[in-house]
């Protein structure tokens, strides 16, 4: 997949609608994948966005050390991975291996892009004051790239208990709102 | 519409796939509505839900003062109002009547439910330590209520500039993810 660079003043759009995310880290040349849905947008430009990690994923230990990850959005196509990968845990499965899924360098983090995703946000992490109380990290975007190809991406929400909702139509109406 | 107490602990599955909200305050029996999307999950139960709210919103000054919300999720058959909430200010319009929306008077805070709603959450402000830096407040849901009779509420999400994705298809996998 030819990636594209995307405006960093664009990427609230991405992530606004709710989708299911792959959050990856790596450390010492090991990768791991997080599947999560509890992430809001929290500054347009830079973009910030606030994320929740618990202390008991393997992710949190290596979001914690290096700092650094990429929020990877998947689509419906994918979504037995997405879910293998949230049923799985790091500390005991290499993810990319098991679910078939190819990790692609970076441009400026550690942590590896998912090719298999249709978008992928290189993050810093920003703020870490709120990850003791909450395990809510916040992170500033500093590289986008999207899948120029995918005009309609069928992103998943999860409702809870494995049930998913998947992206529907879209409509365009008269707002002033960014 | 009739609506049901729904238990706390399926909160989290209304807002995880991250739909439009329009969020309630109150004060001098004077109602606003705020639409936003910016919001995440940080607690399965008690429900900790976090938003962000900028200073320049009229909800902001009556949200500090009272401490009170409520959450109320619309679906895409209120779409033009929900809009027409998001492109005005509640300094100068009284949205309720200008929209045609009714409110209803909530069982444990000051703030109205929006009848028009197929779900609304009662909060009360949980922590205010990352209002001032991000417009982040942390609220706490005491109350959910839902309309039963809404089995596929098709709701809506922002995708920036006017253009949202309205709920398309669920689809269930054999997630162990709560």
């Amino acid at each position: 997949m030819a990636r594209r660079s995307l405006p960093l003043s664009k990427v609230y759009g991405l992530l606004e609608p709710g989708p299911v995310v792959m959050v990856t880290t790596a450390r010492g040349g090991r990768p791991n994948i997080m599947t999560l849905s509890w992430h809001t947008m929290i500054e347009f430009e830079p973009p910030l966005v606030g994320f929740v990690m618990s202390n008991r994923n393997h992710s949190f230990g290596l979001l914690k050390a290096t700092r650094e990850c990429v929020i990877n959005i998947p689509t419906v196509e994918i979504a037995e991975k997405v879910v293998g990968c949230g049923n799985s845990s790091g500390a005991t499965t290499d993810k990319f291996e098991t679910f078939c899924l190819t990790p692609k360098t970076a441009a400026r983090v550690g942590a590896p892009l998912i090719e298999e995703c249709y978008a992928n946000l290189e993050c810093r992490v920003a703020d870490t004051r709120m990850v003791e109380r909450y395990g809510l990290f916040v992170v500033e975007v500093i590289q986008a790239w999207i899948d120029p190809t995918e005009k309609n991406p069928r992103t998943i929400h999860h409702l809870g208990s494995g049930n998913f909702m998947v992206a529907g139509e879209r409509i365009k109406l008269r707002s002033k709102m960014k």
